[in-house]
């Protein structure tokens, strides 16, 4: 899989991708990220890329011919599956997305930054248009980080232990159950017996209960 | 306000502190944030911090004692308004919970790591949970960023134009209405005329009308 991420400020999300599981991805050829600072692609002798708005209003609006200009160079290139831009006004970002995402080949991801971008960018070249939540973020850098990590992750060799992604919360509709280690007891709180018994069949049982209870009460809107 | 974070990634965490609006508030002296290195409160001499599940399953689940430690040495240097745990399984972050906790003093914010955090934890400690949205990642520092991000930058002085949070998506309960700068028009897309009027009462009409209209054809749930 190929991503490139399209910014104003590509530094931000050095750090996220240079630690742990996203860089262990990449070292090992599974995940292809390139960052494009679209001031890269601007206009004009003071290299311009925002400008104000169009009626009026605070804040800044990245303008269409520098984000035409990236994207059209990035599709000469290759076949993208999606052009994906984070806003909150996109399609809220659920585990479902992700898993889709995961078996494409080749992703751009485009950030707003400042108020956004004219808006004629969505019917020239965006596919998708992607929310990780309802709240407003600085820019779209962190939900391009958080978008990132949860398709990487799913890539088949990403994760040591494939189970350990099929049994995360969302993947069959349950939030998880509670988990435990060592000490058994610690400042007198205990962990449940049963965990300790050593009776395979009940504890999956139990933790099957324990994750059903968990979403009825947490989270009945997932129950499906 | 302060935020101090707990977390076996700190590194993670860097660059988004570093670059724009987290920065500048940071350098302004409006938010402070600290980040604590769990295996400072390691246990052991091999400084463990996590264990194999009871019951038995995939995964390490992060240990009791040095969060316990952690956060009871930060408790004694001062009171927290809240200790937030990063997880799936919690709350789902809103602009609301945003704005709500923008007025708090002091945060932690826990990142769960590997499988999460031994059950206990939470009973002792954690005072709300909260989801960055429906879907894993690989860890919760990308939503400690997500977090803090979504909470400093409504800080007053943090963004150059009050204005510009308040007409956000979300905080009147609407999307954003469509945004255009120059050109006017640009390989055959244009903006709308109403926008180059130069009539403001029509355009402010116009804004709100497009606003309703985009927010009830994409997310009329959010519409109270």
């Amino acid at each position: 899989m190929r991503i490139d991420i399209i910014s104003v400020l590509p530094e931000l999300m050095e750090s996220p991708f240079q630690t742990s599981i996203l860089k262990r991805a990449v070292q090992k050829g599974l995940a292809e990220v390139h960052f494009h600072q679209l001031r890269d692609w601007s206009i004009g002798k003071h290299r311009q890329i925002d400008d104000e708005p169009y009626g009026g209003g605070a804040g800044m609006i990245m303008m269409i011919e520098p984000i035409d200009k990236c994207i059209s160079d990035l599709k000469a290139q290759r076949e993208y599956d999606e052009v994906i831009y984070l806003t909150p006004d996109g399609e809220t970002l659920t585990q479902k997305i992700a898993n889709t995402l995961s078996i494409k080949n080749n992703l751009i991801f485009l950030c707003g930054h400042y108020k956004g971008i004219d808006q004629r960018v969505r019917e020239l070249h965006i596919t998708k248009e992607i929310s990780i939540g309802d709240y407003v973020l600085t820019g779209g850098e962190l939900a391009a980080c958080v978008l990132a990590d949860s398709i990487i992750r799913l890539l088949p060799g990403v994760l040591n232990d494939e189970q350990s992604a099929l049994t995360d919360s969302f993947q069959d509709n349950l939030l998880s159950p509670p988990i435990f280690t060592r000490p058994a007891e610690y400042k007198g709180l205990k962990v449940p017996d049963i965990l300790l018994s050593g009776n395979s069949k009940k504890i999956e049982e139990w933790q099957h209960d324990q994750a059903l209870q968990i979403t009825l009460e947490k989270r009945p809107d997932i129950l499906r």
